[in-house]
C-alpha cells in the first residue's frame, strides 16, 4: 500500500491539494482500494481555503492516524509514502510557523516522496527538504523563492524531480505532478488508467487568439 | 455580482466541484471579490466525498444562504446565477432521492446557467433541466444516459452548450468547461487571467507512447 498525506492550513488553496488527492483516490481505487489517504492538519476541527471552500482534516499533528504498514523501515517507522504540500496564500503565514515546519522537516525526512505544488515550495525550502534543490513554483512567485537563497529555481517545467523531491508549478500542475508520481510508483499504465479514469484530456478554451505569455 | 451555488452529497466526486469551485474563485478574487460562492448540500454537515474528503457545506436546502442581489427578476427571486451538479458514485443514490431532484428542478429553473461535470447530468436529467436537450457525461456512462431516453449524448466533445446548460466530461473536464463559463459571464480576456493565475497550461504525463484510444 501507499501512504498519502496531503497537509492542509488556513489559506491552502484548494485545487493545489484536491487536483492531486483525486489522482491518489483513483490510483487507490484502481488498485482496489489499496492505498490511504489523509489529510493532515495543524488541528483538529475546519480548515478555511482560500477561496472559502472547508474542509475537514482526517488528523492532527501528534495523531498517529490510520497509517499502517506503509513500507517504511527502520529509518521512517509509520513515516508517509508521499507528502504532498499546497500552496496558497497562507503559506505567508505558515512559513512563520514553527510547528508546521518543525512538523514538515519531520515529516519530510521519513517520507518516501516529498511533494509540493504552487508555493507550497516556500514551506519546504523553509523547513530544509528543498534547500540546495532545484524546484518548481507558482510563475509569480519564482523570484520571490529564489531571493530566499540555497534553491534553484527551475522556470521552464511543469514539474520538477530531484531526488525524492518533486515540486510543480501553480494550483493545476499538481494534477500532471500527481499522475507522475503515480506512475513513477505504480508504473505508467496504472498512470493512464488513471488519467483515463479522470478523463484527463485537457482542452482549456480561449486560446487560438491568445498572443504568446511575455 | 455572479453568484455561484454548487451542490455536494455524499460520494461526490472530489474534482468534479472543486475543478469549477476553483476557476469561480478565482475569477472572483481577479473581479476584487465580486462573487459569491457557495457549497450546497441537502443538510448541514459534513459531506462525505467519492475518494474520502470530507467538506462542510455552505447552506442547505431551505436556508436563503447569503446570496444578494443576484441579477434575477421577477422570474428567478433570490435564484442563483450559476448551479452546478458534480458527479461521482453518489449521484446513483441521488437519482431516486425526490427532495434533492425536487430542489434541483426548482433552483434550475431561476438560475441564469445550470451545468454539470461527469454523472451530474444524470441528475440533471432526472430533474428535468437536461431532457430534450444535447450533454455531455462521463464516457463510461454515456450509453446508460441514453438509454434513460429523451436526452442526446455527445460523445466528442468535452464540454456541450445547449441553451442555458452547459454540461461536460468526466471530472477534469469541470475545469475546461467552468473556464469557458467565466468567459461567457465575464469575458475572454477574463477567463485567459483566471487561467494564467491557475498556472493552467495542462501537460499529462506519460503520453508520447500512448495508443489511441480504443
Amino acid at each position: 500500500m501507499t501512504a498519502y498525506g496531503l497537509l492542509v492550513f488556513d489559506g491552502a488553496e484548494e485545487l493545489d491539494f484536491v487536483g492531486p488527492w483525486e489522482v491518489f483516490g483513483v490510483s487507490s481505487m484502481l488498485r482496489d482500494g489499496a492505498d490511504s489517504l489523509e489529510l493532515i492538519a495543524e488541528r483538529e476541527g475546519p480548515v478555511r481555503c482560500n477561496k472559502g471552500l472547508r474542509v475537514l482534516p482526517d488528523r492532527a499533528f501528534g495523531d498517529s492516524g490510520g497509517v499502517q504498514g506503509s513500507g517504511g523501515g527502520a529509518g521512517r517507522p509509520e513515516g508517509l509514502d508521499v507528502l504532498l504540500v499546497p500552496g496558497g496564500n497562507g503559506t505567508r503565514t505558515e512559513v512563520g510557523n514553527d510547528r508546521l515546519i518543525r512538523w514538515l522537516a519531520e515529516e519530510a525526512g521519513r517520507a518516501e516522496w516529498v511533494a509540493s505544488v504552487c508555493t507550497g515550495a516556500l514551506l519546504l525550502h523553509e523547513a530544509g527538504p528543498a534547500k540546495g534543490r532545484r524546484v518548481a513554483t507558482h510563475w509569480a512567485f519564482e523570484e520571490g523563492l529564489e531571493a530566499r537563497g540555497g534553491v534553484t529555481v527551475v522556470r521552464d517545467a511543469r514539474y520538477v524531480v530531484d531526488g525524492n523531491l518533486v515540486t510543480s508549478q501553480g494550483v493545476s500542475a499538481g494534477i500532471d505532478m500527481a499522475l507522475w508520481l503515480v506512475g513513477r510508483l505504480h508504473g505508467r499504465d496504472h498512470a493512464r488508467r488513471v488519467r483515463r479514469y479522470m478523463q484527463y484530456e485537457p482542452a482549456p478554451p480561449y486560446m487560438a487568439d491568445e498572443p504568446l505569455a511575455g
